[in-house]
């Protein structure tokens, strides 16, 4: 996501005086609530679904996520570094490599 | 997130040849599945909670979200931007500023 | 589920003094999660799966349900009556049988 | 739930020959796309909410689980019975009982 649109987003939020809504707690339960609506172009198939409808949905998922990262005070680059930084230790990329196997032992807790 | 962030990102996928099990379908579960661990860190409290682990959990939700973006072949900012101009079209500043009531007529469907 | 198993249930939060902890508002965060873990089970692939798993996550999706139902003082068998009259007032057997098609349009909003 | 109410979910869903889409996986999606449709209930208020809508989603999440213990032949008393040995086993009541921080310790992995 570029400044403009991160930008774009938190005007969205301030010209509304919505800030007052958004406790953490309220967007976490709003980014699951997005993320089933997006879950549910794959309801009856995993195969065959509204393009569109997933974009729409997946846009909603992101923009909460910019909305808790801004009610937070984090950055998106820094927060993703340090769990990939976790990611490359806990999954070695010779040992995960294309096994499905070892991609559930790896994945699944 | 930045270029550096995506790649390393999409560079992590490849090196463990795990593209194989991305599809859309599985993504979508991955990313609501990520939401709900988020929101588990406020699950009995809205004001106390483990910053630490909401960091955690909310890039886990980000991370399977660029993971559909590639899938799909999508720009993070052309979908958002699109929304952004329903929801700017659907909540006019006006009408939504400041009131809960309206935020909630307008937000609930 | 039977009396006996809901006394259960009762029983087991008011020996800890947990109902201070379960709001409508908890429950159905934990209602989500607990279906989130249930969903886990199927992350990666809709055929195979841990079918001891699966019980241990369904049981947890449904006791919290049951606290939903007591916290708020709900009848399980009258709440899901009158749903079920509107869900065959909504799908009528004769349009809805058998039909992919018309199982999507139905139950997709 | 008595055996009746069962009795007309089953009946229901065979009416429809909609047992064909209701794969263990497509039944667990659902489920939290239910579950998550409960807590949009409360995504803005903890308090303040339409008990009908409530009862409403409760209902579905409900009915989607008798869905799946009906697809893999499972007894909800059963598994609800073992999984609360489990719980009880975990959660002793005189070190449990009462306390926020202990139930914590305890529900939080």
């Amino acid at each position: 996501m570029n400044q403009q649109t991160i930008e774009r987003i938190r005007k969205f939020t301030e010209e509304r005086d919505w800030d007052q809504f958004h406790s953490a707690s309220n967007l976490a339960k709003s980014i699951v609530i997005e993320a089933a609506e997006l879950l549910e172009c794959f309801q009856w198939s995993d195969t065959e679904y509204d393009l569109q409808h997933v974009k729409e949905e997946l846009a909603d998922v992101m923009v909460y996520c910019q909305n808790m990262l801004d009610k937070l005070g984090l950055d998106a680059d820094e927060i993703i570094n340090s769990k990939m930084d976790q990611n490359e230790a806990k999954y070695p990329a010779e040992q995960a490599k294309g096994s499905s196997a070892k991609y559930d032992a790896y994945l699944k807790k």
